[in-house]
C-alpha cells in the first residue's frame, strides 16, 4: 500500500520530522511516499498562510494520485485545503488534525489540543468543532512559532510542557494532542513524562488512512466532494483548472 | 496482534457473521478470537436487553484481556456497555457504532444509519449525539427483527433496501452505514448495487483496533474511565466485583 | 397511593436515608416502600459499578409494580438503569437526578449539582444534558467516596460544603443540587447555612412520581420505550428474560 | 395550601376551563384561587397581546401573594410575563407550557405540543429552546384562534384532532401536549381517542406548584430573579413600580 | 429618512445621550427622532422593571411611524418589548443590543459585551444566545447601577474599566460591546484607552436602520411577526388594543 | 467613501451585475470601486473553485486598500477567502453571505436562502452555522450552474422560482435570501412575486461596509486576524508572502 503524505508548507525539515513519525506506525506493506509542497509559505500560522499553502498542496494531491498512491495525508495540524483535496482526488484524504481527534475520542472524554500560535486557536477551536468534539476537546496555544520547534536554542518545548501541564490541571483533560506536525517527534518523551495518553496527528493519519484503504472506503462523491467542473482558470493559476490538474 | 472480538447477545451465528467480516480486513498479522457472550439475550433490541447483555460481556472482556488480547471490539450496534468495558480494562475498547461514525465522517459530509427495529432508533440517535455527528448523521429504522437477517424466508433484506433508498433520497445521505453487526455480510453487494460508500461497524472496528494498538494509546484512566473502585458485589453477582472478575 | 423507592445499590443503610427524605415530603396519602437491591454493589461510583447495579434494580421494579407500586423511584444520582425500567415497567418510573434537575429549573437559572466522586462527574454531565439543562447546570465533584457520607470520622461534609462555597462563587450558581442520595439527610442544614435553595433528589422525584400518578400520565409505550420483545435469555441471566421477569 | 392560578387574559369562561382542570387534578388540602386579569386582551395570540397581558397578571401575583397564596401558576402557554413574575414574588411561580414540558419529559424522549395559531409556533418554539427540550419536542399549530375553542359551531376542535394526527405520524410523537389552556377540558377524550399521553399544562403546573411547595422551595434570588430594585415609575404605570405593587 | 429612537424609560436625559450618539453617526440626510417614554420606569433594571417599558415604548413606536418615521431603533441594551414592536409595526425596529452584536460579529471572532448590574447579565446572555451568538460573545456585569453612570461622584466607570481589563484577559475578548445605551458617550474614549475595537449599540442600530430602509426591507410579515389581531382589551390598558394604538 | 467591490472568479460581466446592485444602494457619497479577479476560476462551483479564487482576490484586497478603499466586499456568496483577507487588511472586509444573513435576521425569524448548484449548499450550511443563524436559515439548492444565470436560454431563472416555492411552504420561510451575486438583479422583480422580503448580498454587503466605516470600526487585530507574519514564500507563490503583498 502506497500512502501520500504531503507537507503543504515548502520546510523540508519538517517533512522529514512527520515522515519518520509516519513511518514508526505504519504497516510492513506500507510505503510512505513523503513530500514537500513547491510553493507557498514556510510555516503555517494563521489563515493568511494557510490559503497559499493550498495550491502546492493539491498539485501534490494530484500527482500522488496518478503515481499510485493509495491514500492521502495532509501533514498540517490545520487540515490545510482538506475539501478542496476530497473534492480533487478519488483516493481519500486524510487531516492530521482530523485523525488526531478521532483517535482520541475512542480512549478519552475529555481532552486538549496543545497548538503553536495564538492566531491558530481559534482556526482549531473551528476544526474542533466540525469534526463534531467541541464539548469534549479544548484547544491551547503556547505561543511559539512553528519553526522554533526545531531550534535547539527556543524555548518552545519547555513552554510546550508549560501548556500541558495547564491543560491537566485547568481543563481537566484526559489526554493531550499534538496540535502541529512539527511536534510528532516528542510523542513519546511527552507520554512518559506526563502519564496520559499524547497523540500525535501524523501517526494517527497513517493508521486512518490505511484503515480506509483496507476497507475499500473513499470520499464519497454525491454532495459537496463531487469532482470539480470542466472550466477555464485564468492567469497566473490557468494550469490548475480541475481537468488540468488532473492531466498533468 | 491479537484483538477481541465480544458478541454481547448469545446467538452463536451473529458471532461468525460478524468475525467473518473481522477477518476479511484485518491485517495478516492480526489475529481475530471471536466469542459469544455465555449469558442474557438471545438478540439485542433496545433499551432493556442492552442492560442484560452487559454482565455477559465483560466477563469476556476481562478473560480475554487476561489471555492476551491487545485490544476490544463490542460487537453489537449499540455499542452496549462500551463504557463499563473502558474503565474495565487496561486494553482499548471500540464500539462498532462508534467506530462506524468515525471512518464515514472520513469519507462523507452527511451519511445515514440504517438498523433494524424503530426502538433502536432514538438509543443510536444518543451514541450519533454523544460521538459528535448529529448534526450530520440521520439514524432510520428498517422496522426489522434482528434475527429475521439470518432467515433467508423473512424480507428483511428488502425492507433494509427499500430505507437505504429513502436515505438516500430524502436524506440526502452520501453513505450507509449498516446498523447492525448482523448486516456485515451484506456490505459488498449493497456497495454495488447503490453506488455509494457503505460502512460497516465490525470491520471499522478492527481496523480503529489494530490503529490504537499500533499507535500505542490506550484508554485514559484520568476521569471518567479510571480503574473501578474495589468493593463487595452482593448475592448473584457476587463474582462480578471488579476486583474478582479482573482475578478470576 | 403506593410509591416503590429502589436503592439500585445493595447498602441498606443507605436506603434508610433515602426513604427518611421521601416520607418527609409524601402526601398524606402516599405510602413510600423503600427496598434495598438483593445483589450487585455496596455502593455505585463510576460506570461499572452502574452497569452491575442494573439487574437487582429491575428485579425490584418488576416486583414493586405486580405489588401495586402506582410510580417507582431510582434512589441513585446516575439514575442507574433508567431506561431499561421504562421499557419494562407499565407506570412511570423517575430518577433523582432527573427530578432534582426539572425541580431546579423552576427556581433558578443557573445552578450546580455538586457529586461524589470525580469518576461521575462526567456521567452526570451527560445526564444533564439529556435532560436539557447543560446550559444551566455545571457539575462539580467533592472527591469523597459514597460511603463515606456515613462515617461521621471522615471528612466529607467539609468537602462538601468546601465545593458548594465555589460553585456559588465561581459558577455564579443561584442553588444547589445534592448529587448524591446518601446526602438527602443534608438538606435542611445546608440551606440554612448557604441561604439558597438546596435541592435534594430523592424528595423531588417522590413529588414527581406523584403529580405523574395524579395526572394519569405514564411512559410512552411507542418508540423506544415499548415493552421489551419476549425472547430467551441464556446462562446466568435466563430468569431475566423480560417475559419471565413480569412472570416470576 | 393555597395555589393562585392565573389567567393573564380577560376573558373568564377561559379562567373557568382553566380552574376546572386545576381543582381535577390537585390535593385533597389544596385551594385553587382563580382569577382573571382585569385589564388587557381577551386571548392572548402572538408577541403583542402578550406583552400588554404582562401587567394585569403581575397585579394578580402581588395581590394573591399577599393573600396567603404559596405558589401561583401562569395559565397561558406562553409563559406570559413568567421571568417578571419570579422577579416580583417571593412565592414559586409556574409556567403551564414550563410544566407540561417537563412532565412529559419524564414519560416520552419525543413529543409534539399542538397550539392554536400560527403566530405563537416560533414564540412556544423559543420556549421548548429554553426549556431544554427543543431536541425532543416540537411545536405545531393547528390554525385556530383561541377563542374558538369555545365556540361549538366551529371546526376548531377537528383541526386539532387532525394535527395530532400528523404529529404522531411525522413527527413520531410518543406524547402530545396541548399547547392552550383553552384545550384543558379535552384531555381525557384526546388520551382515549389517540391511545397516546396527552398532556394538559394547567392541570401539569397545578402539581409542579404542589411539589414546591412540599419541598420547601421557591425562586433563587441571587441573579436575575433578585428582587427589583425601588425606584419612581412615571405616568400611567405609576402605580406599578415594585414598591408601590407591592405594598398595595 | 427618519429615524425614531425610542428610549423605552423616562429619563429624559438618557434619551439625550443615546440621541447625542446616534446624531453623531448618521448620515447627512438622516434625521433622528428621540423620544423619552411617557410612561413606566426611570431606567430598566432586570425583568420586572422591562415588562413595565413595553407599553410606553409601543406608543411610541406607533406614534413615529404614523409621523413618518422609516425605521425605528429601542434604545435600551435589553432589547425591550422588540417582539412586540415588531408585530406592531410596518417599519423595521432594531434593538441596540441585537445591532451591536451584528456589528460587532463582522470584525471580531470573540467579543465580550459589558453591562451595568448583575441581574441584567443572564437576559442578555438570552439574546445573545438567540442573536447566534453564544459561541462567540461573553456578557459581563460591572455591578453598577443604570443611572450611576450619569453620575460624576460614582465610581461606575471605573467598575466598567476594571471589568473591560478582565474581559481582555479573561475571555480574550478581541473587541468590547457597551452594554448599556447610558455607555454611548464613553466610546471614543475606551477606544483610544484600550486599543481595541468599542461598539456602542445605538451607533450601531443607526446605521443598520439606515441599511434596512436603503434595501427596501422591513419586517416579514409571515410568521410570528404577523400584524396583530383586532381584538378587545379591558380595562387600564384598553386603549392599547392593537387596532385602537394604529389609529389612536 | 470609497468602497472596494472584488469578484473572485474571473468573469467580468458578473461584476457588473454585482456592481450595479452595490451602486443601486450606495449612499449618495459612496464610490464603489468594481474590480475583476485577475487569476483563477471563471466561476466558484465548490470547494475546489474556492480554494483557486483566494490569491486573485487577496491581490485586489492588497492593492485597492493601498488606493484609498475604506473597506472591502467580496462578492461571492461562499464569502470565499473571507478568513484571509481579514487578516490581510486593516480595512473592515464584508462577505456577501455574511452580510445577507445578518440583514435578514433584523427582520425574520426563519428563512432560506436559495443558491445555484447542490455542491455549493453544504459549504454555505457551515457559513450560516457560523454565522449564529444554523436554527433559523436554511439552505436550498436550485441545481443550476451559476453562469447559466446570466444565459437567457437557460431554465436557471424558472428553477430558482420553484425552489422560492417550496422554501415558503416547506420551510415556512418567512424571507428569501439569494444565494449567489449574479442573482442580484433578480431581487425587485422576485420581491414583487413572491410578496415577501427577498435579500441581495451584495446590496446588504455595501450598507454594512458603510455603516462599519461611518461606525469607526475595524478588524480586531488581536486574535485569529492578528496581521499575518513576515516569512518568505517559495515558488510560483513568492511574491504572495505577506510583505511582499502588502508592498507591491
Amino acid at each position: 500500500m502506497r500512502i501520500l503524505l504531503v507537507n503543504p508548507n515548502t520546510t523540508a525539515t519538517m517533512t522529514a520530522t512527520a515522515a519518520d513519525s509516519a513511518r514508526r506506525v505504519a504497516n510492513a506493506g506500507t510505503e510512505i511516499v513523503a513530500v514537500t509542497s513547491s510553493m507557498g509559505p514556510v510555516s503555517i500560522e494563521g489563515y493568511y498562510d494557510e490559503a497559499f499553502a493550498v495550491p502546492g498542496m493539491l498539485i501534490e494531491i494530484a500527482k500522488g494520485e496518478k503515481e499510485g498512491a493509495e491514500a492521502a495525508i495532509i501533514a498540517c495540524f490545520d487540515d490545510t485545503g482538506l475539501d478542496a483535496a476530497r473534492a480533487l482526488a478519488d483516493i481519500p484524504v486524510i487531516g492530521i488534525c482530523e485523525a488526531a481527534v478521532a483517535a482520541t475520542a475512542f480512549i478519552a472524554q475529555r481532552f486538549t489540543i496543545v497548538t503553536t500560535m495564538e492566531r491558530s486557536r481559534l482556526p482549531l477551536e473551528h476544526l474542533v468543532h466540525r469534526y463534531g468534539m467541541s464539548g469534549r476537546c479544548k484547544v491551547r496555544a503556547a505561543d511559539i512559532p512553528v519553526l522554533s520547534l526545531e531550534d535547539p536554542a527556543s524555548n518552545a518545548r519547555e513552554r510546550l510542557r508549560a501548556e500541558i501541564t495547564l491543560a491537566l490541571k485547568e481543563d481537566k483533560a484526559e489526554a493531550i494532542v499534538l496540535g502541529c506536525a512539527g511536534m510528532a517527534d516528542l510523542t513519546a518523551e511527552l507520554r512518559a513524562e506526563f502519564g496520559v495518553p499524547v497523540v500525535d496527528g501524523v501517526a494517527a493519519a497513517v493508521k486512518q488512512a490505511e484503515a480506509l484503504v483496507a476497507l475499500g472506503l473513499s470520499t464519497a462523491k454525491q454532495g459537496a466532494y463531487a469532482t470539480p467542473v470542466t472550466k477555464p482558470y485564468k492567469g497566473l493559476l490557468e494550469k490548475f483548472a480541475p481537468q488540468e490538474l488532473k492531466a498533468s
